[in-house]
């Protein structure tokens, strides 16, 4: 464990029954197992989750780096959910769990019998927690999705772009990873809830609803306009100068800076007039204003970006950002992953897995000062028989036996 | 309240004391009040918190719609932070409450003597929350930060854009809000935790550390080359094609589907084939192989889009739905306004105001069946009697001392 982290143990003792796969649903419990929760994966014997074998990973054969980032800290078991032995077993677990949670397409956890009826029933503590692409009741309930259909429906594409441009698919998996975070939101709330009333609640939520959370700015834009709002126009009308990414030397692809000068705060103005070598212009009544300065928009960026392509990107957000105005590098992973201080500071750790490593973000917010330690995915059914030990008393006798009869 | 909506009440009887302002601190105490906790804003008697005046609303002088989005289901007192009487009235309330908040400028909350040490020792049942824009130890902890600048800093925008192009700021406010889920999900994490240990936490979250929640993918793709993430590049290498949004009838701006065609699933290809009209190709083998497919990508993605320019984005959808391939019309906040099943299902609600109307989405997980309903944004100051009666015991003619000496 990296001394840089710590294990908050929030939940120690919440028995997670994650019968999720992909991103949507493990991104949910890999955060309620790094708060401290023991999450259990329940996977297919042949093969395992299919995120699994995503991508590549550090080894020919081995688990896929896709999987070693969304299920660190997570236990594995195995269970053939074609055998009725094998749902038996889950049920079994679902007994002794306090939150189950599915993401399989639509219909398939019921007809499986482990739907909300069944495990309800069988333990009413249960928090049962579904994640599906389209909603109940939608027209698009029975669609499959992937984060790009749900960053599609759910309205991120359609304010990211280039103005006057196509619209464009965000890089960050809002559709999978921003589902999964409001999930285990509900979720953390339902248990607290229920150490008051004893009782479990079912959780549902939409890929495509989930995004509406995130994009909701652009609904106070329709309210205002009656007009979807355009891309390239997050804020309050067109943006005043600067407000924009600016190029920055030596050039590359991610050499940029955003520079972002309030208009209600003509400080910022003044002391980039400073810093650009343009002093002269600081107290000009042309370009102090704001309607004016938005009419000579080309000139002043044009102006801006001739200082920042002397500058590297580090340095122009060093030097603007220490006079008082927010400026920020684009930083690409490579550059975050050279930061010495995401290290020092915990929320980039290693995860190190028998096939190899991974240099990874942690779930980012500090407990008393640290963040949450990352210990590596788990191999397929590597927990198996300590699980089926400590939650259903087994021997290993008794696991064995389920292993030769193909149940696990 | 909407029939389709409920008051889930996970969270009845939980305090919070909010003292943040704008988006990334509002949008965690949003959750948690549309959740059923308690939650106050404490504000300036001058004008509210700076988020009442951000753009315009439903009148003239009225709150903006940026302020009625993030902060519906909360109440507000007002309490001069300048007056010592007022720094000494927000301790009496943080003795009461279980969660504060504040995401003011990096050492503020300190020099106002509301610091963590202060308030621990006050009550050491308090959840003490923090948003920053960095990280203590960072380079950059000083700085100031907005929405755009996490998602430059924190390797969203790199990620961002079209093949070959400069990094775009996506429109959703992954900086603000998704830094804002992460904290409620920290401080529901605590609270559980304090059932058991009776003693609250210090959270601290910034927004730049908070992105790489979100864009972990990319970390998985440079393990894979030791190179950045190219834009456009979201996936396993060059995305196989149709693997991209494609232009639909009327061509309007937002006339565009996203079609995503597995390379893993050759049925994709041929029930797509027969869509548009090209059945012979479904077992070409020039087609069916992967790797032929992608060096024919220009030819395959002007096939789909000749037949995709003959329909509207929702046909598109529809019909290539139905099919079992992947597909999500971009829906711009108009469309989603106008898709009557949000309403119907509770996803948007109509926040009723004495200013105006606000139509928005709502937390947008569903508690044994329905989303938490809406309730407005409070006036400045609404709540300053009954929150101060019931929280601290005072009379109307206590609070009315407190007003006409300016400290409230």
């Amino acid at each position: 464990m990296s001394e840089a982290a710590i294990a908050p143990n929030c939940l120690a003792g919440v028995k997670v029954l994650d019968l999720s796969q992909f991103e949507a649903g493990p991104t949910c419990t890999e955060a309620l197992a790094q708060l401290g929760a023991e999450v259990v994966k329940v996977e297919n014997p042949k093969g395992g989750e299919p995120g699994r074998i995503l991508g590549t990973g550090p080894k020919p054969g081995a688990d896929a780096y896709y999987f070693m980032i969304y299920n660190a800290n997570k236990k594995s078991v195995t269970a053939n959910l074609k055998s009725p032995r094998g749902v038996a077993l889950v049920k079994e677990m679902a007994k002794k769990a306090d939150v189950f949670i599915e993401n399989m397409a639509p219909g398939t956890i019921e007809k499986l019998g482990l739907g909300w009826d069944v495990l309800h029933a069988l333990n009413p503590r249960l928090i049962y927690a579904q994640v599906k692409g389209f909603g109940e009741g939608s027209p698009y309930e029975h669609n499959l999705a992937f984060d790009m259909i749900a960053q599609a429906c759910g309205g991120n594409m359609a304010i990211t772009g280039e103005v006057g441009g196509r619209p464009v698919r965000p890089g960050a998996t809002l559709g999978d990873t921003g589902t999964g975070m409001l999930m285990t939101i509900a979720i953390l709330a339902s248990l607290y809830q229920r150490n008051a009333t004893g009782t479990g609640r079912r959780l549902q939520v939409a890929m495509q609803d989930a995004q509406l959370n995130y994009t909701r700015g652009a609904f106070t834009n329709y309210a205002r306009t009656g007009q979807p709002q355009e891309r390239g126009r997050a804020g309050f009308g067109p943006p005043v100068p600067p407000n924009d990414i600016f190029p920055c030397k030596p050039g590359g692809p991610n050499d940029w800076c955003y520079i972002f000068n309030s208009h209600n705060n003509p400080e910022h103005w003044r002391r980039l007039c400073g810093i650009i070598g343009r002093p002269e212009l600081a107290d000009d009544p042309e370009y102090l204003d704001r309607d004016k300065r938005l009419a000579r928009a080309d000139e002043v960026n044009a102006m801006i970006s001739a200082w920042t392509r002397q500058h590297t990107k580090h340095e122009v957000m060093q030097i603007i950002g220490a006079a008082g105005v927010p400026a920020g590098a684009v930083m690409d992973t490579g550059d975050l992953l050279a930061e010495p201080t995401f290290e020092t500071r915990g929320i980039i750790q290693t995860q190190h897995h028998p096939a190899g490593d991974l240099r990874m973000p942690t779930f980012p917010v500090r407990f008393d000062g640290k963040p949450p330690a990352v210990t590596r995915a788990p191999l397929l059914g590597e927990h198996t028989e300590t699980v089926f030990g400590d939650w259903l008393g087994m021997s290993a006798a008794d696991v064995k036996g389920l292993k030769d009869d193909g149940v696990i």
